[in-house]
């Protein structure tokens, strides 16, 4: 899994990637060029065995300030339809990317996580935050809506309607015990952890099973808007695919020998 | 857009329209009549450019006690089943007459809010309520399934399966702490500001830009049960959209003049 | 409704039924005889009268371990692709069945409720728990993924994409303080009262009217992935009916005497 990224800080550690943005005077924000090579990064991933979780963290005291003023914002006022939709496809290109690529992907977010960075969080699997995170779905104050990137369908998913309709209407910012209480945040942790307990998080997770990860990944996305009833024969068929896997054996043969099991992915 | 109506009171100032049910002294139960003519009043708001946001308040210290017993319930009891569906449709079509819209509503819910008063602050996009709030979905209280006017789908969404179904089957009341812990108010104030503050929301939201907000009460609900991929594409539509309008270049243009932008809903 | 059940032990009084699995000493397991009796309860109770609610209790201080370590995922290891399969349908066709029963179920959840053991109490409708009760969605501790009979689906729903994701990647507990602040507990209550609280509740539930109950179950599961309009819709044509039972009429007939409506559930 390439390591040499140019837009974006990654380093891969015993099967734990870290990414960062890494413009930190400028509170990391979002280029043309680092919204691409972290879609092409993510779908990369999806091919990868060495990589087994992500940890998305933050850089300078912030996650990221969303697309930039100057570099994105600015053109995109000039550009044609065409051209438009080419970029909004893009960006949301990066989020179906995270969504299939079939690893867990934990952010660390600390300070300020607004626009698409907080997208970015939100795409994730799970979400470590400081007490210092301040996330807002700020789309309305550049005068556009606040449907960017799915933020319509996930974050009624993840906090619920109400408080998500509030949220993208007003732009207004969550403060990190909002998210906490409202289950954007999985949990709060002093900034000077926050990056330490993710990886201890991603490496926890994948000591594996990682193919039974990569099941749960999938079949919460793809359970999306079935049916209840659609979703149980689904999971069924899933399940029953897990069931043939090395690690369900070694699982059951760990437990007999009343060992902690050791999974090796297949 | 018309204000002079005759079932329920409604006033427009600066863009805020402000409606209320006027039979303070029962507690504002809905009519025949007042539910056809909000359905009608919210119909004729999708094509008009004057109101930008609603609120939809209380009266007396009450929000609403729902379809009224005698004037509503009774003759229920009595009806064909082709005239009984034409009565269920019409209390259904209230609430798809607010969710197509196009402008933010806002509730501002004090004292009881129950049954099909209940609904319509649920069909709301955010909803302020005083302590006093006393919320419930009483339909088996006189006979009848919760599902009425959308709720199994609605409350789900907004506070959770679990707490949903309590609420639909037992008809209990949802107190005001608990409403707010759920995520059904997204906030509580005192009574005697409650009204202010939901039209001081409004102006805020009403501020606009007003195209991005009618294109994400659309994606609020064009979302609902899409697949994950198919949202995302169809935000990278709708955003594209709304990157052709002016408001968005105001926004850009403000931004490097060190000003407030002023949106102009185009 | 038969109670001479032999895998569990059914009791039924005064129309509630009162279910336990029943292997105390070992925390309950499912094995494979005890999902099969269950399902084919479940759907026997689909055409029956008699039973108006249904409490899925805990036995010995636990509710269920889930699916036997040495009678079920010991066998499972050495099956083919048919026979998985065979296994992971009848564990999910014991929760269709629980969807489809058209009556609403209980849960009372005391010490340890795992694995298909968390599913069971998922899948009921309303969840009470002890302060003691531990919940864990523990399939990735046995090499699996966490879709499981619906888990994916179910979890989202109930507690909210972010904090499902975590407890199905990670398998760890969800103490009984966290459960009741997601709403995955609608309430907790001392062990000691548990049972009798959701008995008595149940027997609130059965009071009727149950043929309003069974179509509000019917609606929660039909909605699930319906757009909000076409809900709507089937909103308008469920309670239609609904206004059609004699129980409609009972109700507003009691409330013209001021007195209590009795319901009979037709």
């Amino acid at each position: 899994m390439k390591a040499d990224t140019q837009h974006f800080r990654c380093e891969i550690e015993e099967g734990i990637a870290t990414l960062r943005l890494d413009r930190p005077d400028r509170k990391n924000p979002l280029t043309f060029e680092s919204y691409a090579e972290l879609r092409d990064w993510f779908r990369e991933l999806h091919y990868d065995d060495e990589v087994k979780a992500v940890v998305f963290a933050s850089n300078g005291g912030n996650f990221s300030s969303g697309g930039d003023v100057h570099d994105i914002i600015g053109p995109l006022t000039r550009m044609s339809m065409k051209e438009l939709l080419a970029f909004t496809r893009m960006t949301g290109d990066l989020v179906k990317s995270m969504i299939n690529c079939g690893k867990p992907i934990i952010a660390a977010v600390d300070g300020i996580c607004v626009g698409a960075g907080a997208i970015i969080a939100m795409a994730s699997d799970i979400r470590l935050a400081s007490p210092e995170a301040k996330c807002a779905f700020l789309f309305t104050r550049v005068g556009l809506a606040g449907c960017d990137m799915g933020a319509c369908a996930m974050l009624p998913r993840i906090i619920g309607q109400g408080r998500a309709a509030e949220l993208l209407y007003t732009g207004r910012s969550m403060s990190a015990s909002e998210g906490e209480a409202w289950g954007f945040w999985n949990r709060l942790v002093e900034a000077g952890n926050l990056e330490a307990e993710a990886v201890e998080m991603a490496r926890r997770i994948a000591a594996g099973p990682n193919f039974g990860h990569m099941m749960t990944k999938t079949m919460l996305n793809q359970e999306w808007n079935m049916s209840l009833e659609q979703a149980i024969e689904a999971e069924a068929q899933a399940q029953a695919i897990c069931m043939q896997t090395a690690d369900f054996t070694r699982a059951f043969e760990a437990f007999v020998a009343k060992k902690t099991p050791v999974f090796a992915g297949d």
